[in-house]
Parts: C-alpha cells; structure tokens; sequence
C-alpha cells in the first residue's frame, strides 16, 4: 500500500489526521471507535471545492434567473435585477432581499425533475469565471484522499452544506464517491403534484431549512441520527457544526481550512462576508481544532491541471 | 440457499415479488436496474411492525405525558386531560388538538440526549396491552424475510414513516437491520443550545415537517434524492408514497399490506380512522399495486412466539 495522503505536506497537520484515524480504528485503542460511529461530516463549499467570488450554486442560480429574464419583462423595473445586470456591487448589495426573492422565483415553479436536467445542462458548459475551467473540476486533490482514507478506515462519510442537496447530488458522486443520500443542505419548499398524469414533485418558492451555523447540527442529527466524530470546514458557518462533532463523549477531530493561498487558490478569511473565518478561527485553540493551511499544509490543490478553454 | 420469503405462502402475491425482484436483478433483463437504484421504501407502523389500537409511538407520547403530570398541575383542568385519565374516548375525539399540545410540551423540553434516553427505558419495559409482549416483538416475520431477500438482491431499504425518525432509530437496527440513517420520518422542532457547557440539541414543542400522506413523496425526495422502485405501506397515508414510486419511467412495484386477520393480529381496514387502507385500496387495481393479504398471503405474522408477561 503507497502512504496515504499523498498531497499532504509532513507536519502537524498531516500527522494529528493520521493520528486521529489511527486512535479509533486499532484494535484495543483506548480511543477505539466501532466503524457504524465513525461518522465524518464535510462543509462543501470553500472545504471541498472552491466557493470564491461566491458559492458556485449562486452563479447558478443567478444564471438561471438570467436566462428567464425574457418571460419576465416586469424585472426591468426591479433594482435588484437593475443592479445584477449593471454589475453593480454597491446596488446589490443595497437590494439583497429583493434579489434573494428573485432567485427564489427564477430558481421554482418546475418539477425536480426538471430543475435537475437544468443544473446538468449548466454544469456541461459553465466554466470558472477567474480559473477558466469546468466547475467540476475545482474540487480539491488533497480532500479526495482524505476521503478515500477515512473510507479504507470505514468512515461513513456526509456532506453538510448551507447549499442544497438537489444542486449537490448531481456531481458529487462523479467527483468525491458520496452516495446521493449522504448529502445534507438547505432544504426548500417542494409540494407533491399530478403533472401530465404522473406524480411529480414540484418547485415553490422559499426556504424551509437553512442548513448553515445553528443549522448545521440540527441537519446532521435528522439526516444521520448520530454524533460525527470528525467534522470539516472553512468558514463561521461550520462553526456549530464543529463543536457538535467536537463536543460529545468520546474522541473526535475538528479541523478548519484557511484560505491562504493567492497564487494557487485564493487568500481570505476574517473578512470575506458570508465566507468568513473569523468566531471559529478564534475557537478552534481552545477546543483542539486543527487550523489547516492550504498553502503550507497542501502540496497540491486542484484534482487535475487547469482544463483550457476550448 | 433456501428458497427465499418462507413465510410468505404460494400463491400470485409471492410470485409478483419473486418476478419482480428476478426481473430487475437479472443481467440483460429489459427491466434491469443498476444497484445503487434500487430503492425501497417501507412504511412503518402498521406494515412493518403492528400499530393497534393506536401507533406505538402515540402510546409512548401519552405514558411520557401521564410521567409528567405531577410537575404540571395546571393540567388537572385540561379537558383533554382530563378524558386522558379517565379513558373517555368521545371526550378525547373532541379535545384532541388539546391532546396534541399536551403531548408536545410533555415530549419536548429536552435534549434529544435526553429523550432517547426515555425511549430506550420505555422500550425495556413496556408492553403491548391486548397481546400481551414487548412492543419490538411485534414486529412481522414475513417482513423481515422480504427485507433479507431484498438486501441480498442489493437493494437499500428505508423506513419513510409518519412516526419520528427518533423513536424509530433506537430499535430499527435491532429489528430490522436497517440503518439509523436510513429512517425518514416526522420532524419536530429542533434548536441548537449549549447546556451544562456541551453543545446540545434541545426539543421544541412543534412539528416542523409532517411525513405522511403527500409529505412521504417530499420526505422521500429530500432524504433519498431518488425515486424508489418499490414501497410497502397500509393505509391511506402510504398512498402517496406508492404513487410517487410506481410513477416513475422504469419499472416498480407497489405493495399494501391489508389488515384482515383477526385471529393472529387484528382486521381493519375502510373505517380505521388514521389508520384507514380505503383510498389507497381504490386505486390499488388501476395502478398494479399488490395487495397483500395478511390472513392469505402470510404463514406467520409474528417474528417470535408470543413473550409471555413475568
């Protein structure tokens, strides 16, 4: 067997990882954790892929409400349309509300169904504005073996996102190996319905849980009904989810990505809005988080050389 | 091998979920589904454990209620209460979203920590008070043959009940070797505190999702994120959920279990309140959904001999 965590630097970091795993899978360890309670539960955006200039669902998102403009002629006269389409950040970020109620709209009003072929359709085509690639292919190398690692050590690995799982299940399997039903996200409102004679389930607008901060703990214990042990993220919107996972009897691991890499990445963290990491970066001493560097921690950082452009 | 589903008798029902499972496992079938679609939904109270005179669940709300009851002595004169103790079922029909309230407050006001802790000294010790046994030993033979006969033919199983995924979780695995985190259920409201400087889950009074009738399709989709190829249920709550599974583009299979076997567990099913199998029977012909008789179709109902009282 080659070592595992190939594009991770030797360290602290790598070897409180290796440590970690070690303690609660040897037999006979005093920290020993049966393979049904080895729980790991990873933020998506900023942890396993990138999110900057902003969460790639939102760019989704907002292309969708492009692309709908023309039936909906009365968005002229909204601001928040008016500022979106003049690029205009200052405006935006004045008409947030109004904004958020147009991706609403643009985003419902369809059955799963087709919302699924629409985020298929976007996620064929659409490229990285900054990095010029496919989305896709924004996922992080050294976080696929961390998986792959945690899973040869009989991890049951989910996905806690403040996204939504429908956005997710589309290509994390291709990308990481998580089973569809191991995602857990923002859920909005869906309502069951007969369309064209078939049973459907279809898109009203709205939130009904916002799986982000508080959230994130709520979401994790009604989709797995289990404490984590091991829980990853990025921002203060991992913040709740950490100490959960952190915070029961036994052992367990915390860690936190920082974003300090401009040349291969990108470099923010206690000021970059709803990506900040600012409470938990400043919790994450006192409760024996591990603080990760992407640019000292990580040999490499995307999956595969930047796809060029055709 | 020994022929599969020993307890379920010969005859069409048995063949229509041997042909089933043969034509959608069988490689160069025209009917055949890759693994990770095979998904089944069962139905809990009622079809995969009994669920007379009232689900079991509502039996351990009202005992942790009536345990509550010295610390709430305003509730003396509670009408609901009030009928509650004195077993007046007219009065209790009358009073019964008092009833429900009632139960809430009692049912929350704790950390899920807590409250598992209730269900598992519940479970220890209570009984079923018409047959006389541990209420998970009321769970049915024939089922959980079809769920070993399903899992061997790679399919994954989840419970999509009415009743809470918290009760259920406690005792599924044991039961029915089915996951934790393959239980879809009712939510109710959850809010994350930190108690005793551990974070912690806190029970509110409230429902904040209801999986049952049209909400099963919605908690389907939101947990599983595919549709199921086949669901099991009994009454008119499930009839959505077979809906949305035989509605599908490929093939499927509906199944309803019918309460029509007094002798070894109870009959009912047009006039059952809740617990009605009348809309759902309906439309059982007109969409190919097999109707399973209990009475028929089954050689035992119980997975045990009856345990007898100490």
């Amino acid at each position: 067997m080659s070592a595992p965590l190939p594009s991770w630097r030797d360290g602290a970091v790598r070897n409180a990882i290796l440590k970690f795993v070690n303690d609660v899978t040897r037999d006979g360890s005093p920290s020993y954790v049966p393979p049904e309670a080895r729980i790991a539960v990873f933020d998506n955006d900023g942890t396993l892929w990138s999110e900057r200039p902003m969460p790639f669902q939102l760019i989704f998102m907002i292309d969708q409400l492009k692309a709908a403009a023309p039936q909906h002629p009365e968005w002229k006269r909204n601001p928040a349309f008016k500022a979106l389409m003049a690029n205009d950040a200052a405006a935006l970020a004045r008409n947030e509300t109004a904004l958020l109620q147009l991706l609403e709209v643009a985003n419902s009003g369809m059955t799963t169904d087709q919302y699924d072929q629409s985020i298929r359709q976007w996620l064929a085509s659409a490229r990285h504005p900054a990095l010029d690639r496919p989305y896709t292919s924004l996922v992080y190398q050294p976080q696929l073996e961390l998986l792959d690692f945690l899973r040869a050590n009989g991890f049951q690995i989910w996905i806690v996102s403040g996204g939504t799982a429908e956005f997710m299940r589309v290509w994390v399997t291709a990308a990481y190996g998580i089973a569809p039903e191991q995602v857990v996200g923002t859920q909005e409102k869906l309502k069951y319905v007969w369309r064209d004679g078939k049973p459907a389930l279809y898109r009203e607008p709205g939130i009904e849980f916002n799986d982000d901060g508080a959230g994130k703990p709520v979401g994790i214990f009604r989709a797995i009904g289990r404490r984590p042990i091991l829980a990853f993220g990025n921002s203060d919107g991992d913040r709740e989810m950490l100490e959960y996972a952190t915070g029961g009897a036994g052992p367990s691991l915390g860690l936190l990505l920082h974003h300090d890499d401009a040349g291969r990445e990108f470099a923010y963290d206690r000021h970059a809005g709803s990506a900040s990491l600012d409470k938990a970066w400043d919790e994450a001493a006192a409760r024996g988080w591990v603080v990760v560097s992407m640019k000292q921690d990580w040999k490499a950082v995307f999956s595969a050389a930047p796809a060029r452009s055709p």
